[in-house]
């Protein structure tokens, strides 16, 4: 690699080394840091995994019934899962990002300390170095003022020699000490280069890896967006597929039951049922008191019937404008109508009870079929089932209303 | 809407209602649930976020250094803000939706509850007019059967007279109860009637909100996906700058001291200075007999440069293949030339003192203008400050290699 000036020629002096050296630990604690929030968003992401696929899985259990509007959230709790899983991996992809940063974290702060230590250490040599040197020179310094005092104040001659010998010794020594003082330098300005040298090749393989690791990073992170894009896209498919029609539809052929068969009790006078203990003279005349108060009944809800018609006619009239007005109106008519059929089919029982007193024909009724006895002897509960239309109450029943086919009702209303 | 068949036309009979009913009751779990695991959805959302925002801040605080590795690394702690903030928007659309949903659950709750409860009321009036019915006929038959057993036992006319009338009368008041049952079982099936046609629509809505609901759900979810594509982009980008020389150059700028200035300490003698008690004789006398001690161990230490010089000679012609032993070789030939100078400079100290004794010309050196005196006076340091080249040790003194430039040098090693 080229850089301007290389670590090694640009880290001396009294601070320079410690300069890089704390530059070097600040990119240790870079690593650690960094390393601890990896750890934190791997944990983040399996945290948000698991709620996800929670939610997803209480979500399926709610979205089992066969129903498109069920079928579209149950799809988005399927996406949901997807997006769990999607999440997981991002967690293990990072978990192993944060396992790269934490070996790189402990190589970085296992190769620096070796040559840290040893500038420390031949640091201090020097520095011992330097007061041994300082010693020696005193040291020889006084043997020589010893040698000039001697020979100031005539002393022997031999001692005088002595104390030259001393002094020359000293001198001596103390080149040596500088010598060896010399040495210690350079083996400090050694370490200081080659700890210099090696630092930056540490720092160099630092920065690559860390740069590789922000790249697998982002990687692992938007590993997602194809995931959820592809997630989005089925729940789309499914909220298209989302049909309110085709799931009613569903529910009536589900859940719903046959078309309207209504129960109506039909009146059962006592003269009816020729078991009873009243002779023929008498029975005779209390059903024909029946028939003639049933008639008269008839005949009144004839009349409310027709009085509907009219209201019907109005709104008709009006284009029906008044929709539910009219849906109220031709309900009331379907009400009517079946008080009226009631009354006909109870007075239908009353006359086939007096044909048979006459002994005469028996009368034909269209209720006929559609009556049903039930309930114990002597009291027996007699029921007229005559089933709606399966168009109820699109059309109303057409005795008072020829005028109109049920299918032009069909079109307008009801459905 | 056009469903084959309307709820109203499919719910009947003893168990049509309570189905539609169950199925109304089923749906309205369903909107309470999925309210639900919104509100849980929208949680997790929100936690997920607020601990990338946490990892976010943390990470941008170890990222104030302006090195290309730590502005990358700091773009994924903004972009990590980013990413935070485009889940926690989600968090808050979906809170929305949860809010909806929840008023769509009261919503149907209450709609369905007046519709339900009417049919149940009328049912109960059905019921209860069934019994009522039951009692008039039972009453009925009992006068008539009073009246014929009064004929029977041949009984006073106005006893018999008052018993017809009893039964008669009896028979009136069944065939109006008769008609209010009629009427009761029509209350009862308008209500049905009603009620399904209002669930229905109320059903209708419902699927209607929901998909509506769904969509708003599955845009919010996808809304994340541009953020982090962006942000993805974004830190590639800022990978693409990541530059190890770059930041290794300004970390030298930054942090780097000056070029290598050694400090040298030089040998200096009690003889060299003239304020000592020495008589000039003596001087002279200790200065030659040091200078040719010094001249001795300069020999030495040039025999010993030839030496490394031949070593380096032998790397060269194998054309520099084990390059770490040649530098080794080079870094050795820097401190003996280093050593080498010490003593020269050492030597011309000297040399300086004996020209100055003999008041001769004082010697001209090389190494004059770096020699520095520090140091309490009679015990002076001399040190030796002469700065390494700002290429060190990319060349190595010229004096023994004259026939290879620095420049070669340059290019072969060292940078």
């Amino acid at each position: 690699m080229l850089i301007d000036k290389t670590y090694r020629s640009s880290f001396w002096g009294a601070n320079g080394f410690d300069n890089l050296k704390n530059y070097m630990k600040q990119s240790n604690d870079f690593i650690k840091n960094l390393s601890g929030l990896l750890q934190e968003r791997s944990e983040a992401e399996l945290n948000f995994s698991k709620n996800l696929s929670k939610i997803s899985k209480k979500l399926s259990r709610y979205c089992s019934t066969e129903l498109t509007i069920y079928e579209a959230w149950g799809m988005s709790a399927s996406e949901m899962e997807q997006e769990a899983e999607a999440h997981k991996n991002v967690s293990i992809a990072i978990n192993d990002i944060y396992k790269q940063m934490k070996e790189l974290d402990e190589m970085f702060a296992k190769n620096r300390k070796p040559h840290e230590d040893l500038v420390t250490k031949t640091n201090k040599d020097l520095k011992r170095m330097r007061c041994d040197e300082k010693d020696r020179s005193k040291e020889a310094f006084n043997c020589h003022k010893d040698y000039e005092k001697a020979r100031d104040t005539v002393q022997r001659a031999d001692k005088i020699q002595k104390l030259d010998g001393k002094a020359q010794f000293a001198d001596n020594e103390y080149k040596k000490t500088c010598l060896k003082l010399e040495e210690a330098r350079q083996a400090y300005e050694t370490a200081v280069f080659n700890g210099c040298h090696e630092l930056q090749k540490l720092d160099e393989i630092r920065i690559s890896k860390m740069k590789d690791m922000l790249t697998a990073y982002n990687n692992s992170i938007s590993s997602v967006i194809p995931v959820v894009n592809q997630s989005s896209d089925k729940i789309r498919e499914s909220i298209g597929k989302v049909n309110a029609t085709k799931d009613m539809n569903a529910v009536v052929e589900l859940k719903g039951t046959m078309c309207n068969k209504p129960e109506q009790v039909l009146i059962t006078f006592y003269a009816e049922n020729s078991h009873n203990l009243a002779d023929n003279e008498r029975r005779r005349f209390l059903l024909q008191g029946h028939l003639s108060s049933l008639q008269s009944d008839a005949t009144t809800t004839v009349k409310a019937l027709e009085g509907i018609k009219k209201t019907m006619d109005v709104f008709k009239r009006d284009n029906f404008k008044n929709e539910d007005a009219y849906n109220q109106a031709r309900h009331g008519y379907w009400q009517c109508h079946a008080k009226l059929e009631m009354l006909e089919a109870s007075q239908y029982k009353i006359s086939r009870a007096l044909a048979e007193l006459d002994c005469s024909a028996k009368p034909v009724s269209e209720y006929e079929k559609y009556i049903e006895k039930s309930g114990e002897r002597g009291h027996e509960i007699w029921f007229l089932r005559k089933p709606y239309p399966p168009d109820y109450p699109g059309t109303v029943p057409e005795r008072l209303l020829p005028q109109k086919s049920c299918d032009d009702y069909d079109d307008e209303f009801g459905k």
